[in-house]
């Protein structure tokens, strides 16, 4: 396996599983002389932690991070920044009732048949605890994107099928603001309100929900992507389907595309931008220098109380109901962790830019 | 720019634009003692070629493939296989009025925003034809899946808004022999039919349309896909994600994930094999053993005779209406792109398993 | 930056600087179910610390290595192993004098023109510290390479001019037990004896020595190695000369070959083996089955008492006399970083052979 | 297998063996809008080809490149590059007779371990024709370097044993006018004109002979290499023993600073270079301004007509003499290789430093 790395120039490499000592990143690449401390990274590790909200899990990790290389008096010095999160709230005895049952939904199975050998605690390398290392890696990468005048903006755009006013949607001028308003990062806060209920209803139920997370990225110049494999939007695809709980990617119009005809989804070229943008600021994998809009689906948490089907190591059928300690939705907390992919592979293609030209 | 390669070990780098010389990859890591004849490749080719469908372009290229390296007495040596296929019929001078026009929803305006020069005549690297490398490097990575026991199906699930019956779709068993009762490879008959009439009426008015192209694999073993990067969805979202025209790709249930509760959503595992199929084959990003369902959203074909408005590079307003000889829409021609990105992918990760284990 | 990784399946990023909290390594593509504890790890380390030579530096590390992931119940799970060893004996100040000078022989020059910035403290990222991770990483590849019936063996073959008896050297069958017979790793107790003398002048006198490490690969199997830019010997060479002491690294007769002529440079092919092994068991980049021989040149510690001409900061000169607590020589320390770069790319190399075959 | 693309950035995958249809490159990374004609790379290709000196094979293959893709109007687009020699005097029928015999110090037995296959006309992908292909991608490289005030010259420092005089070597200012006076590239003439009666000698005796190229890069910027593993001297070292013919490379003093003190190894600094240069222009991995100083040594040509004991793919013992039509020596058709290898590794570095600044 070599699949825990990613980036060409901006390359972060994470490690850590649930319930071991610790998660943690090493990233490569970063350019040096880049003001970083502790609390620039914990800042966007607390707005990932859990608590805040009905359909988040009761695991309290305080995430607090370690800057174990890379920087010196204040500054990043261009050499690997290693990042160090423990895991310091990783109750497993729960989970020794599923030593030999397979989870529907889950990557037991799998990570079994690949392995021959799985850490039936928690989910292991594929719990959703990974993406702590993924948050504090975008944090880093916000720091070169941001100053190349580049910003990303995730919200909520469905959680449990209810879906937020078109009206309240990018590009409503508000919508930086009204996602403020509310835990979920709704900009409609009706929509909000009857999620919270939906939320409430799946808890009770033993249950849980799935939904669809919009992403929006500002200021990104003209010019980043590389053709043909390593398209931007291939690369934007790719980083966000690697998020355990993805199951669809779109840009732009997206689906949509399939009932519309070229001369409408064709967006008209005026003097100073584009006057439409159902290509989602990406054209032939390359940013135009319009919005990068982004649209991803989120399955519903695999651990639910509800008993379900499945068997066990041996083959033989039997129930399973997952107590532990589990969010209803992902919804929230996975919205950092869309902005921090997005981050990621947009401070790779900045760097990856500055080498490809003379 | 190094991005125009794909895979770790199965690794597969196209070069060539449209209206250069030729067109061609090189595959690196294809095992030895594999047989290997042009025809082999030829066949995949044909399936691609243009003029089959009131869809297609009536640009007629004979995509007669060469094998340069890497085959010995009709076997792979285990050394890199070059192919080249040389255009033939690349016409430039209906392009000579668009040298100075950036074309809306084509990749004239990202290349020259970022290279500082592009090649006006075709798409140049951004072309639909750039595909024949795929194609060809995919009917090689066939051999390896095949051999597997894998097999990859891809058809019309919808175009120009107009959608196959789901009842005719997957998991209906009668259509693999559907899908080649008509030119458009969509398993209902009468959408095949209005689709073929939408592509008439959008012709005659120079406009172009979209669709939806469903996958299929079987026989896939468990096992397949590494965390967390390149999870075996992630790398077939960047895979499917890269071809030019495509701009959603979900799996399995997709998008639909965001309306229902995970105890729909979480597949219950039966003794013999899991007794619903929403994850598509992909569980926590490897392979479950069960059918991987893909679906990508296909973009309206960008060159279009209407007119469109735009800009020269001097930035001044102008209209352009694309003459050329163009497809009406990228269906059906985009089917063996999709089931080569497939195969790709596949046989890169049966690869890295072989070398994952013990 | 992004060369902090070598490998490709048996992948591994070190971090971490000479006077940071701390260093370690993340090591992606160890196959699952290998039995791995801390012990495993710290045998390999301890033989690497300082102290128990006169060449060595007096600078007292414990080098206790902690695994943080990818180990379950005592086996390797498959997924990334982080190892983590703190710096508790970094004594920092000694290096104030050397903020803004720049010693002769080391990275500072080229470290703050690369970058613009420096840590003046010890030799920062190009400090021999960064070496620890390479022995931690090497102990897990020999776990890999050691089932596969191959075993590395490094010893000195020349110190400060001094060079061990040819007799003594490899092929003699008693190179194993008698280089344990001093702690230099000699096989020729006379010379040990001298080199031990040169050391000691070398110190009082406030200079330091190189020398000469010769390592020998017992076996390993036909066929490793990647042509044609990964050949089994370019990768060794770069993993070697990517130790920073190290300045020439030759194959078997090595530069020898260019004194003799073809009849006497190929090695006879009997039926069981090769008659002679000219070729330091490596044919056209991939091994043949026979012993593999390497000798690599080590430079003289760059960190000395003798005062030397410099510049500093401002391009004024000055001169410099680095006091800090410094090796005399990297022998005998060197040796098990050489074992463990080889270790590290044969484990790569079998893993890629497993993937290369049908 | 997929070892056949070396750098990052600039990125270079060769394919195609001796006796196939052609041999070439794809270069991916190059930045757009250089210059670039086919007459550019034919003079490259032109100083590699045989039949100059008597140390040459009388093959005779004209080595016309041709530029595929990636070039638009005689300038580069940012795209690959494809480039295609097509063999023409490929002779396999002299090979017949070894197709069931492994010849001494060749490619043949570690091949067919390998991959269970060979191909046994001419050296396959072994042969030193796959270097045509290198040659063709350095001619690209030395464009980027060039325009960065880089240039790399390499001669004979021994050949058959001969030494040309030190006085007459690096840094003499006379080395670059002396070397051009010969056909071996050789400062010295009384040493050439030995050369050339040992070649004469060994090519009446059957036999092959050995030698040294030293390898001189002038104004090559300070800061280039990437710590730790991808250091500019072990990036160099790996792609100069990537050549088949090399068993041994050294930076600088190389293998002689095992016989020096530090107060001598030391390059002192002054106020506008370093006073000496036994780093040979690299330190800890980086550059440092000064010129790059490397030696390889090259072994005899491993086909010569004399007999040599052998076995045959059976295992049973026999011998064999090589007729077919082989160099006597390496140099000097090595030279342009190695000077090739050195500007693929140069500009790859000089477009990752661009990407390692902030």
């Amino acid at each position: 396996m070599s699949g825990s790395s990613i980036g060409v120039l901006f390359k972060v490499t994470t490690w850590g599983e649930s319930h071991g000592a610790a998660n943690g990143c090493v990233i490569e690449g970063c350019p040096p002389l880049i003001d970083l401390a502790e609390t620039d990274i914990q800042a966007a590790l607390d707005r990932r932690r859990p608590g805040q909200t009905t359909s988040a899990s009761p695991r309290r990790e305080p995430d607090i991070v370690e800057i174990l290389s890379g920087v010196f008096e204040g500054k990043t010095t261009g050499t690997p920044i290693s990042l160090l999160i423990r895991n310091q709230d990783a109750a497993s005895s729960p989970y020794d009732d599923l030593r030999h049952v397979f989870r529907p939904g889950h990557g037991d199975f799998t990570y079994f048949k690949k392995y021959g050998i799985r850490d039936h605690r928690g989910g292991g390398r594929a719990s959703g605890r990974e993406t702590v290392s993924r948050v504090a890696a975008g944090a880093l990468a916000t720091k070169i994107t941001g100053s190349a005048g580049i910003s990303v903006l995730a919200y909520t755009k469905m959680l449990g099928g209810i879906a937020a006013d078109p009206d309240s949607c990018y590009p409503s001028i508000e919508l930086a603001e009204n996602i403020t308003q509310n835990r979920l990062y709704c900009p409609d806060p009706d929509a909000a309100r009857r999620m919270e209920e939906m939320l409430e209803e799946a808890k009770t139920a033993g249950d849980s929900l799935g939904g669809v997370v919009e992403i929006i990225v500002r200021g990104c110049p003209a010019g980043l992507g590389e053709p043909v494999f390593d398209k931007m939007d291939a690369e934007l695809a790719k980083a966000l389907m690697s998020i355990g709980t993805v199951k669809g990617v779109e840009i732009g119009a997206g689906f949509a595309v399939a009932g519309i005809k070229g001369s409408e989804a064709n967006d008209p070229i005026g003097p100073k931008n584009f006057l439409s943008n159902h290509a989602g600021g990406i054209l032939a994998g390359i940013t135009n220098g319009e919005d990068i809009v982004v649209r991803v689906a989120c399955k519903p948490i695999a651990s639910i109380e509800k008993e379900q089907q499945t068997i066990d190591q041996n083959g033989q059928m039997t129930t399973v109901s997952v107590k532990g300690r589990h969010d209803v939705s992902v919804i929230p907390r996975i919205i950092p962790v869309c902005e921090a992919m997005m981050q990621i592979v947009l401070a790779d293609h900045l760097l990856r830019q500055k080498a490809a030209l003379r």
